[in-house]
């Protein structure tokens, strides 16, 4: 007898599964029930879709070929049946049969099933405040979001974006590449929350604000009002005008069907897992943005909804639906997005959730050039690298700017995953030629630094800690090494000026019983001054983190 | 006392060593002697201020802040002193003395060290071939290269690269955008050996052609003639005009003074070191060009000059020099380079390489764009990789392409350092947003077939065995499965068409007894024709590797 597969779900993690379960097993019959009418769409491309980059909404359910992924392709191409508008409303896990429900006609019926692959997939979350089903509130999920936007995104007029996470600022370059004037709310102190920490974050805030968006931090919506149509958004920090508002606030995993059939949900909200993707009922397996995974780097459990995890995760629900034996480990909570000219992202822990694990950690903060420094094309990136003091494991990294954050992303996050150290990320024999990097890599040279602070050798500050030194009026020397003409361009307020090749004839200018904060552009001047003091018996000497680049509290120019 | 501690030589790997040395130890007395009167430049930029990319040469010989690193800058600086234009030229182990000879007054000294750190570099190879001394004939090495190469860089002239290596390949686009007429010859039967295979070659080459570069492989040149001024390169393949020749024939380490001090020299011809970097004495270092290092994935003896390995065993060499422990592993022989719209590149072991080090190998060669295919700038990359089938452990890989190639090449390059199996590649949790990737990876698509093959799920065949069965006049059917309107745009000859789509209706056309190697654009299409055909009991089918875009054998229009 045939096996009978059925797919819940026919978006990213569910169209792979059912096509991969064919490919395995051609003799099975593989049905795909979906709710909706629009299937196997690319969501994650719905921003540039909206910021008319890619104009027709077709694009983003077609092949590479420029086939669409319908039912008819599905069938034909894929050997495999999708029911559209057909919800799954119940599962008899007892008689392996799913209740179906047409969603047009009401039309009710089942299907039987010998293995059963939930790819439920995520929800917008909408949170219960007044107002919220005004006209002119939009999520950003399906492609009937996608096509409203598009339509209500009008030059000149005003959109309020709440939320500051991936889609949310992705969403604000799209607007604001529509013409619209844009403003972001978010209830953190910070953009990007959980995948920037402070410092970086506010590297990218001043680029989103150098692009006339206004940024609301530490900023909680209470409501919307309008009359017909959403004209205000009140928050605690006064009202916003909007003639439309983009709800991005986050996504939450749709698990009623599975809780309804008495599955475990685990502690993140989605269904819960094992490393094959099985459920609780070893005959149903969970893929994709209704299940939560783990964290490779604590071993928790995360929920981390992400197109390229639902592609990996749901070849895996096939091959062991199909009798097979594949793993999903978990993943890294690696995420990154490109707003106007920056790209910014990160992978493993941030320094927040590092420490929240219970890790002693040490951090560094490195911009350099993306390429060559005299490569025409070059331009810069401000990478942070967060490790266990104790054993000089890299635990995460961040990137942020306008050079090619997504290759040390990727590579950081190949490291990572192989618990690499900084000393072995140090000698990573990178691809070297002046297009493509510098000779020692911005990750290389990250890594050396990390590999310096832990033998002792560098000793740095963050920008953060000075920041509150400044704050507390610590008494304390912050001493500029670069170039007379560099500090006439830009300078820290307080900060003397002493060039790094003068410093070994100016000691004697130098108070020795007070902190010294050197630093430079990047930091390393700023290294060699602190290496050049303590050979001369200073003390207490320390760099900054990131020298004058990295700085996020406003400069002298 | 102060330790003392000699350099020989002022580049990558010298300069890096000194300063770092210093740092370790600020009260030892650093010395680094140089030959030359240009230190510490970007040899590998040289091809970019050749083609006017770069305007002055002294941004190759400056930090990015525009110092330019004179000795001046390391004596006040680094507090390091160099001395140029002096000629290490014996060294005289038992007393730890280095005899010195000033280049300009034939002046003779000496110098005492506690520690040496050899960092003679390479020098280009010049074959001893007749009328190698004729005025126009430039080596791409020195700070002095570089001036005379782009002084006589003359649009509309033409110019002869003898040879199709990495630098060989960049001074080619060099010239090239300077205006001149190009003609490349290498004695190999294909660009880049050593770096790509053949087939991968091959689209690079027709990427090259397609600029108006005349590509001559197979070429063996015997010498050079002209009155007054080079006229002709003699070939085996007839005369080639020119008014400018470029020998970029490899690199040849310095390694006279060591060998003179009785030093080991290793298998390679290069300067023999432990994983310390210590010569065959213990007070004695060695790096950069000058040393042969260890191929990491077959452990055997490798000499791979490169600048990005030069500052990492610079900074090695100064931690074990001043008394510390650290270690230089080996390398991957990562090597990339950009050509025109094109990246190429490797790390690890081509498919040549693996073959001869003993591996029964798996390949998979996948093209695909670098990001979300609806992304307006996503381009095409072609990847191979190249896996030892026993274990499915990733030996190497290779990338051409207008996208990405080194994002992929470097993750794979961390890949391979970690010994990481197809299985583990395919599961790599990548930054995905469409800007910076699909949201199956180029490196996961690839990883995802390899596991296929060594499943024994996706039969394979390559291009090169595919047209050696055209060349052998085999009896077995070219299925062409893509769209009508893709076949009526680019075909291979005496392929026959049937639509994925159509496939499973047409299968009484096809027939059972012959071989069928079924091919689409990419390969995923060719794969699931396979499927199919196999699961309807058709026995001897394979796909074609890459399909039809990395055909490298030319197709009809």
């Amino acid at each position: 007898m045939k096996m009978k597969i059925v797919v819940i779900g026919a978006n990213a993690a569910g169209a792979k599964a059912a096509a991969k379960a064919k490919r395995l097993n051609p003799h099975a019959e593989i049905t795909v029930v979906d709710r909706g009418s629009f299937i196997s769409y690319g969501a994650c491309g719905i921003p540039y879709y909206v910021a008319d980059m890619v104009k027709d909404e077709k694009e983003l359910m077609s092949t590479p070929v420029g086939v669409v992924r319908d039912p008819a392709f599905f069938r034909k191409v894929k050997g495999v049946e999708i029911l559209t508008e057909t919800e799954a409303v119940a599962i008899d896990r007892q008689n392996r049969k799913v209740s179906l429900l047409k969603v047009v006609s009401g039309e009710t019926s089942f299907i039987e099933y010998d293995a059963l692959i939930l790819a439920t997939g995520s929800s917008p979350v909408v949170p219960p405040l007044e107002g919220r089903a005004t006209p002119g509130i939009i999520t950003v999920k399906s492609m009937e979001d996608a096509i409203l936007l598009k339509e209500q995104a009008v030059a000149g007029n005003r959109a309020c974006v709440v939320g500051a996470g991936l889609i949310g600022l992705e969403t604000v370059e799209a607007l604001a590449q529509r013409g619209m004037q844009v403003t972001v709310v978010e209830l953190c102190g910070q953009l990007l929350p959980g995948i920037l920490d402070e410092e970086m974050a506010n590297l990218l805030e001043q680029h989103i604000r150098s692009k006339g968006v206004t940024v609301m931090t530490s900023c909680r919506v209470s409501g919307f009002t309008g009359s017909g149509r959403v004209e205000q958004v009140a928050t605690d920090q006064g009202e916003v005008t909007a003639d439309l508002v983009v709800l991005a606030i986050g996504a939450r995993p749709n698990v009623e069907l599975a809780r309804n059939a008495g599955l475990a949900i685990g502690t993140t909200g989605a269904i819960a897992v094992d490393n094959h993707l099985r459920t609780s009922d070893p005959a149903i397996y969970a893929c994709g943005d209704c299940c939560e995974t783990v964290n490779l780097v604590t071993g928790a459990p995360l929920y981390a909804p992400l197109g390229s995890t639902a592609n990996k995760q749901g070849r895996v629900a096939a091959i062991n639906a199909t009798g097979g034996d594949a793993i999903f480990a978990g993943v890294l909570g690696t995420a990154i997005l490109k707003v106007f000219d920056f790209g910014a992202g990160k992978s493993g822990l941030t320094e927040g959730a590092a420490r929240a694990a219970g890790f002693t950690v040490e951090t560094v903060l490195s911009p350099a050039p993306d390429r060559a420094h005299f490569y025409p094309a070059a331009k810069p990136i401000a990478l942070k690298l967060v490790a266990d003091a104790a054993t000089g494991r890299l635990l995460g990294v961040q990137a942020v700017g306008p050079g090619a954050v997504d290759k040390r992303l990727d590579v950081a996050a190949t490291a990572i995953t192989f618990r690499a150290t900084a000393e072995q990320v140090s000698h990573l024999d990178l691809a070297y030629a002046p297009p493509f990097s510098a000779a020692m890599d911005n990750l290389i040279v990250a890594a050396d630094i990390l590999k310096n602070k832990l033998s002792g050798h560098a000793k740095g500050v963050s920008p953060r800690q000075v920041k509150q030194m400044q704050d507390d009026g610590d008494d304390f020397l912050l001493l500029d090494v670069r170039s007379p003409a560099e500090h006439a361009t830009m300078r820290l307020a307080g900060a003397k000026l002493v060039p790094l090749g003068a410093l070994r004839e100016k000691l004697e200018t130098l108070p020795r019983d007070k902190e010294i904060v050197t630093f430079c552009k990047i930091s390393l001047r700023g290294y060699e001054a602190q290496k050049i003091l303590n050979a001369a018996g200073f003390t207490k000497v320390r760099f900054l983190d990131g020298g004058i680049l990295t700085w996020p509290y406003g400069v002298e120019t």
